[in-house]
């Protein structure tokens, strides 16, 4: 099956979008039974990973990543481009641009309280394109 | 190939346990001889990577790990649950869910001290889920 | 199609280096029009991730996750070994040692300003070993 995309604004600054419900979708119009399913963030200031998708990790996750690697501090990236956005690079390598979930009988493997995540860790209010591939085992 | 499961009791705040020896028998049963096998961790609090198994390491990463990120420290995620999970969320979000290792001849192509391992960062000990799909290439 | 090969030799201390062109050649070389690509670092102290590869973000990295993690301090890792390298062997495990990235007519689907890197977290320089397999969709 074709590649397919999500595409959907997300905060800056380590905002997250929910997108679980779109690769379930994804994997059901597959027609594929069993298989895994790659969720690629395009972009270097995005990332993908699971979370329990709440109102306290979605303010925590941020919160603490900023206490690790602050936004206001200086950073080299800075003098290339001159833009602000150093720490939200560092962040989506860090966390990483793609994860792989396994589907069985059409119905992701993921726990209950486990949810997919883009996170748009750049300084702005971006629209995450989020590329979804479908392979079977 | 369907899926297959490993499940493995873990210490909790950052045990581990190495999984190799299960995902390369899964490899060798599946009678595939040159693929990729994607190793997945069900639930929130669990997460997926290589590291040398010995016991300095074993050790030194939920110590780092939890420098970083404390599990003593207010986290919002608490007042949603009422729980005290909140750093192990978040140290499972950021290692991740999944990894990808190739295998040819059906032996796994890793480094000689390169173990796959599961993490539970959960605050307690748990049966940890681990599902393992091999595709060919 | 056989999985490929990229040595590449790479400074300490999380030097990195841009690996995307050999990637999209063994890409374009399998005669796969729509696939996954998957890349592995092989061994305990490398990893693979995306970044802009550009002057600044190459200093910024290291030095951020020395900060956080840092090469002089103690780990129990040292005493196994008597080495040195502890600090790497955890930075290496967090960001992880595989991604997958889409391709669509024959074309990585890679943001403009996103690279695919190999980081070499040890001590000294090294020749990393990087494995990489193309599946179809």
């Amino acid at each position: 099956m074709p590649h397919k995309r999500i595409f959907v604004n997300v905060a800056g600054y380590g905002g997250m979008a929910d997108i679980t419900e779109q690769v379930r979708e994804i994997v059901r119009e597959s027609g594929i039974e069993n298989g895994v399913v790659v969720i690629f963030s395009k972009g270097s200031t995005g990332a993908i990973t699971t979370i329990e998708y709440e109102p306290g990790l979605i303010k925590d996750l941020p919160r603490v990543l900023d206490e690790l690697i602050p936004y206001s501090a200086y950073y080299a990236h800075h003098e290339t481009w001159h833009d602000d956005n150093g720490a939200g690079h560092l962040k989506a390598s860090i966390v990483g641009p793609s994860i792989t979930v396994p589907f069985e009988n059409g119905e992701l493997l993921l726990g209950t309280w486990q949810q997919i995540v883009v996170i748009n860790f750049d300084t702005r209010e971006r629209e995450r394109e989020v590329i979804v591939s479908v392979l079977p085992v």
